[in-house]
């Protein structure tokens, strides 16, 4: 399990978002208050982030967030209209890599993936590689489960030339069969740049908490999604369970049963 | 604040002290039960043993004990007859560096301390600047609280050519002057191979929790330490507050009070 | 580009392996002699062994070998009959991931390669991904070549219920169809820690270089493999190029032409 | 040893400092060509900056530079004015802690010695613990010469409420009577993110290599000053021997002899 938090709005200061809110992705990592399947979250962290040319680009570390001393120095210098970030709680026992660190990139997408697969290795990681296209698979770098989630995600983009909701919302449509009898929990916070695609879904288990906002004050004009409300205002609301939500600034938010 | 762990008797694989007893340290990192001042010890962690030749060995790493993927094998191959164990809770915003990852050591001794000194930096910090002779502090690599406490130890024994707990009991006389109305916890477990100096002890504040036994059925003919009772039985019994404790293989346990 | 090495004989403690020979290990990650694709290996590095019970065990770090603290410690407390030991010149632009480390190990096997694949991602990887089957693929964790030449031979030793050195042998056989037009450097060391499996290789380019010796005094009735001469001692032979070494305890060496 | 480099100018994105130049700090790191104490910078690398409001801030890492996965991303979203970066070669056997990373800071100044001084440790270190006032001591937070020597200049402005030249200078003038027949390089890059303090300097021994320009066309109207020369122009000057160099955009530089 992880804590997860995303911002798409007028560009902004990246301390305004990680680590002004009193509830902040910092907090949650050492105190989170909704979170059942661990008690926090030290194997590293990471966010991603598009520059000014539109590029993609993230930092990670292996190390708890909390004792980080670059964050300082880069929270006030950098900004951006789109912020993804992300705590990791990693499976006991496994290195915290920076290459199993979130978010996980391609050229244009930040994904991020808050939940596990239950039995994902080795069983339903094999079921993957039988499912999944060998381009794709040569793309995945790591070994946890929340990569794999994003290989599905890609292969129904590239195969498909569809749009991203379709190629989640597709991704999805596969588990049932991947898992088999098997769980899992699938929060994902997936981002273009101009629009938010937000899961809460979970198969044969709970959904792990998620909120989102437009309406909060420090935040004008911006969407705030978060694994735990940052702010005490009562403008957060929990994303519908079983539910992609798709979030720009153009349209009225839209709500996709899964 | 962190918690410790010691072990002293017949020679013992590093895996029976520190993984099988069922509230081991690596429990104790991220389910502590009794420690007041912080809620996990995920900043690095760290180990020193005797090798055959009686020299003093350390493994040390900034990462948390429990994403170590070194450990296991180490644990299986390594054993000694006299094992200092700690996880660490580093102050807030201070980089996880080697240097200031405990156990410390010097050319004979073992030493670890659990506790801290409120404001010690920069006034308390600058009195033992004051109070500590040039070489001593030439002596010092990292900026801890932990380490200045070991290095008033050494001076102690080096400018007095006395004895390990001598020198430990002077340093803890010295406390109230470089405190002046500041507060010190005070637990400290040091080791020349052959003794555990034992201390549990605070100043103007409440003495951590520390437990000692020489009966825990698994671990026969030896002394272990801990923060946390490490078993389920009840032969682990309180340090006593306020006390030096000296632990040998020949002697009945000695206690001095402070 | 890496620099390896390899001991097997009676038990020897790590230092006399990895810290004594005069062109030791420790040197030839700064001041490699007979590396032509790279100019050190500062990215890591790691070592594997058997414990007493016959179990593996390894030590990997991210950071150069040279700046190890906990090396002195280990290197003079770890005993074993078989060492392998590695240090590493990654990819640029690769983070440096203990998952990337070799030694790589499964159950019984530790395995290194020295060497890479040119062109290896995304077209070669993709074709291993077409060629590895899922459950294989299922135990691979990183993403370098290495891992997956030592999935390749892990394939061929489940498949067909084999000997190691006719997987190997088979593995290498492979090659030729995955490179297609494309060059491999292939110097590996493998062993079950009963036997040596040594392989001085490459396909379209030069192998690397690769010694071994029985004859070392100061390394008596063992075998030691490196990628450079550790002694200055005339004992040192190339391992033949284009061949499969095979060396036992029990039995004279076997050379296997590739 | 290490290889440093700084920039003075209009606001500048951190590629064009750090990765765009032919022979930029990153090639300077494993491939130096005037450095002869030492064969590679790999243990760990540092640049500091000022943020739009005026705030110090660092980025440091212990790892090589070439295997840092945050650097593309960062260098293409950070700007300033005024850029110091440093790769460093560490004293062997000590770990490669961010706590002796440079660049060093203060609440205003931003720090970075490039040399060592020979037999630091413990005799001359011993020497600067008699010569520094406790509270000076009490800011030092690492051990390496580097730090000593930045906590030996700021020792001089604070007491003497001094310009940072004098203090340099000052600091520059302990150094014989602390050295007594030892040696040291001193080069030093220091700056308050207005004027750049430039220092070439050695006693006992030769000076290390230090260029500057103000002429570098693709730098316009701003200084550059590199332990190598960065581009293949001939705008480069060596800086005087013994010389403290003061670069600001508003005055002619200043030469002061040492």
């Amino acid at each position: 399990m992880c804590r997860l938090a995303a911002y798409l709005g007028p560009s902004l200061c990246l301390k305004n978002f990680l680590q002004d809110p009193p509830h902040n992705l910092i907090n949650q990592s050492w105190a989170p208050r909704e979170m059942h399947e661990a008690v926090l979250n030290a194997d590293g962290f990471g966010f991603g982030w598009y520059t000014n040319e539109g590029k993609i680009a993230t930092y990670k570390s292996t190390h708890p967030i909390w004792s980080d001393t670059n964050i300082n120095g880069l929270s006030e210098s950098l900004d951006s209209q789109c912020w993804l970030a992300n705590v990791r709680s990693a499976t006991p026992g496994q290195a915290t890599d920076i290459v199993n660190t979130q978010p996980f990139t391609d050229d244009k997408i930040i994904f991020m993936h808050n939940g596990f697969i239950t039995h994902f290795n080795p069983d339903i990681k094999t079921r993957f590689h039988e499912h999944l296209s060998p381009a794709v698979q040569a793309n995945i770098n790591g070994c946890t489960d929340s990569e794999y989630i994003f290989a599905l995600v890609r292969q129904h983009y590239h195969s498909s030339g569809t749009t991203y909701d379709k190629s989640l919302n597709r991704a999805l449509t596969d588990f049932p069969s991947l898992l088999a009898e098997g769980a899992a929990l699938l929060n994902i916070v997936m981002t273009d740049g101009q629009t938010l695609y937000v899961v809460r879904h979970a198969i044969n288990d709970q959904c792990p908490s998620l909120y989102y906002t437009k309406e909060e004050e420090s935040f004008p004009n911006a969407y705030l999604v978060a694994s735990e409300r940052m702010t005490e205002s009562d403008c957060w609301q929990a994303v519908p369970e079983h539910c992609l939500l798709i979030l720009s600034a153009q349209n009225d938010p839209v709500y996709i049963s899964l």
